[in-house]
């Protein structure tokens, strides 16, 4: 099968590097010139537009920033019109569940195919093609795609028979990351505050009924000044922006992801967005008075 | 060893019956007249009063339901003047960490040791002796009573030296848990409200970077209409509210412990305090207009 991947990123670059280890002909496409350098040097071919990568491919995968990104892929710069007829649009970047399916009616309506297939994972799993991928389509696509979501993933779930279901799970899975790093944040500020040591409560609680996968993870990284960047602060205004706008679309109501967000906002309103995710606990510290603003 | 023993709840009885078992002399003393025959037939004393469990007790451990009642228990009832003048006081119910520091200092100056070493794990915990304790006391106090400790449970971490510093841990163990319970509910709600399984979701994220201790544990019972009560709603409605006052004791800003509160207690207030607390799901399924009112 022939794959056009477009957003050759941290994430896409290895992500197509896995489709071309497992014999699929990828050619791919990015504004940043580096990044088509590195396909080259990895079996893939690196193409001279997102349309070019789109001719005679059988499926066009979307690992780009957002939504507005893969809408101006597919429309503005023609790929859908050069994806051939009987072609699939794959996209695997984290959109609101909305903006997913008035972008499946649209290339529902050209006739091609449309799985709506978002990952998690993170870069550790793009290079390890151990992704989760939540890929909702209608079966026969679906089974037909299955051989290229299994080359970059191990736990593919076919969720749904909707474009937009997909998106859904990947922003539960968001809403739930995003309030766990932050109430981490706010229970080892607590501590800080009345003066017991966070290590010590990392120790204990790390594994009681209070744990996280983020606070093992993140919690470690949240006693340290400024640690090593994993997934950056900006990276959860972003996705908990998305919670919040899936909410708005179906008008459920998500207090806790609301206030999340907001200690993740100020993180980056005060030039932190850069940051390890897990210094949003910079923003209780500043709240508490524990440490003077940066 | 002699040991006092105040508070025969669904926690206090097994963990009474353990510190008999492990041959301490325990005299127990509850207002429950059937938990002093239960404490009866499992080798310790029934006492005719608290101040009559203190009495020649080389420790009196408070499993009582708050700080008001450990309050009454050693003044208003005078089991701390019927306590020897060497004995300790076991402070192990969850109390705010105010309000077990005020009670550590009318304790020393009686003369009396005290340890602060409250408790996680409920009543399963209780009964295989396999408790979290938190315990904060002076080192050669906390020697002396950790053989009291070891016969509960099987974490026994010395956390500071200060009586508070256990409350505080113990009180960031329940912000977590809590706020973790609510947030699943939030996610859950959210895939209902817009039409994906929450199954599904529960599938997908209970091996993900989204997971948590408490989605695991009781996600599962939030797709069930009335799943058998394990803890109670009403639980985390006081649990909470003792997170947000050890926040208003130091002046600490917790905004997702405050909004996971107002969950639980709009729970309680349609009638729900006593059903598991998983079911702080209804509240959201009531808010977004998936479920009726009560």
């Amino acid at each position: 099968m022939r794959i056009g991947f477009i957003g050759l990123g941290s994430m896409g670059t290895p992500m197509a590097r896995n489709l071309a280890r497992a014999g699929f002909d990828v050619a791919g496409f990015d504004t940043n010139p580096k990044a088509l350098t590195a396909l080259d040097t990895s079996g893939g071919r690196p193409a001279s537009s997102a349309a070019d990568a789109a001719q005679g491919a059988d499926a066009l995968v979307l690992m780009v920033v957002n939504a507005a990104q893969a809408e101006a892929v597919l429309f503005a710069a023609g790929a859908l019109d050069a994806l051939p007829p009987h072609g699939v649009v794959m996209l695997m970047a984290t959109c609101p569940p909305g903006a997913v399916t008035a972008l499946a009616v649209r290339v529902g309506e050209t006739g091609r195919g449309f799985v709506d297939c978002p990952v998690s994972g993170g870069t550790k799993g793009a290079e390890g093609a151990t992704l989760t991928i939540m890929a909702a389509a209608d079966h026969a696509t679906f089974a037909k795609m299955r051989p290229i979501l299994d080359a970059m993933g191990d736990k593919v779930f076919h969720v749904g028979a909707e474009a937009g279901q997909g998106a859904v799970v990947k922003t539960v899975n968001q809403l739930l990351c995003g309030v766990h790093i932050a109430a981490a944040a706010e229970g080892l500020a607590l501590a800080t505050k009345v003066g017991v040591d966070p290590d010590v409560i990392l120790q204990i609680l790390g594994g009681s009924s209070a744990a996280s996968w983020m606070l093992n993870d993140r919690g470690p990284r949240m006693v340290q000044a400024d640690p090593p960047v994993s997934s950056a602060v900006d990276i959860f205004v972003k996705d908990l922006g998305i919670v919040l706008e899936a909410g708005r679309e179906s008008k459920a109501a998500l207090p806790l992801a609301a206030a999340a967000h907001q200690m993740f906002l100020a993180s980056s309103g005060r030039g932190d967005g850069a940051a390890d995710d897990s210094q949003v606990i910079r923003s209780y510290a500043v709240l508490n008075g524990t440490r003077k603003p940066d």
